[in-house]
């Protein structure tokens, strides 16, 4: 009973987390320490989905030279496996004999042996963006309510990915349109006053951004400004 | 105990409706049918905010007519309190007594006297963006637990409104970008090869669009199509 409630509490404390958070790595990070906190895990671990690849995002014992350098295979390793098949993976004993288990070697010092063992696909919409780890050195038997949690964990944290991607590609699409409108006023101008035809005014834009390195949109802004003058 | 887990289960069941489930108005709709089938409830609705009225979306008692149409001010009865107030209302027993309520004509049916009301501000990074009522005919004490449980799911729901807006500005942002892309082309080639002036040629794909009733993409494009023959 005190162990169902600990878990609600644990659901809340994401929920609100994802809920209240902008940042994804701080998400993850908070993810991964509610996690820990809660299931007395020794490890904890974040692996998004990059280029058909897993990279490591978070982590509960900081290892800040590791994130973003850790990376797996699909079908690497357990996460790799994991990943790949899109099951849960739960050990609860003597992990490091799975055969699909790998040794990594920057993350995992020599003592590190972990009996326990959860592995999680992080799905959204029918697809894997990453996988959460969670490790014991002691054996754990994981219950149902254990992996339930989880699932409903990484199900939650599936959202919150969709959505930074989401909030990055509005974003990029804003500044995108924005570029063009300026862009298409400046070439206007630029066709008008310096009696340029269409093409040798946007190639004038797209040299002039090339040369100075800056962008296409501060270009047209600059000529925009010094053309009304 | 049996209790706990239920509520486990139904929220199990809403993080996944809300992970696979695209449309807005079918998740909604799902929400209230669990929520009500969990909590016994006798009815359960969820409003949206629109331009600060709060706007009848699902309905455990399906009121087709009345979705989209039954609008209440901040302010107005409990909901629009708990959406001013950003705060829970929670009432175990006379509910029809409370100085806030108030009676929807088109809603409540006259033997529909709510004694038990529960209603939770929908947010989402600080800002209300619906309200969810629970109601029962009988007098009923919510838990902390029902209440906690109510909370997260709104803070789901919240981000899964979030998550349609964001969706539906991407795909405008990207609509608008592509007419941007074509109507520049069509213009350029109007100047070209009818030597007019840039005004000219966007003002005759503009008036093209007014007359035919079609969009400006669907103009540049039919231009495209017929001066590259």
């Amino acid at each position: 009973m005190a162990m169902l409630k600990q878990q609600l509490r644990l659901l809340e404390r994401i929920t609100e987390t994802i809920s209240y958070n902008l940042d994804l790595d701080e998400v993850l990070m908070q993810v991964v320490a509610l996690v820990s906190e809660t299931m007395k895990a020794d490890s904890c671990l974040i692996y998004l989905t990059q280029d058909h690849h897993l990279i490591l995002k978070a982590s509960k014992i900081p290892h800040p030279k590791m994130i973003n350098k850790v990376a797996l295979r699909y079908g690497e390793g357990i996460t790799g496996w994991v990943a790949e098949h899109r099951k849960i993976v739960a050990v609860s004993e003597k992990a490091y004999e799975d055969s699909r288990f790998k040794f990594v070697a920057q993350l995992d010092a020599d003592e590190d042996k972990w009996e326990a063992f959860v592995s999680i696909p992080i799905t959204y919409k029918d697809e894997v963006v990453g996988v959460i780890n969670v490790q014991h050195r002691k054996k754990r038997q994981h219950t149902e309510t254990d992996l339930s949690l989880l699932k409903m964990i990484a199900t939650q944290v599936g959202g919150a990915i969709y959505n930074a991607k989401l909030i990055s590609e509005t974003r990029m699409l804003k500044e995108a349109l924005e570029t063009r409108k300026v862009v298409e006023k400046a070439k206007g101008m630029l066709m008008k006053q310096q009696h340029l035809s269409e093409d040798a005014a946007y190639s004038l834009i797209r040299k002039k951004s090339m040369d100075m390195k800056k962008t296409m949109k501060e270009v047209a802004e600059a000529i925009l400004l010094t053309l009304s003058l």
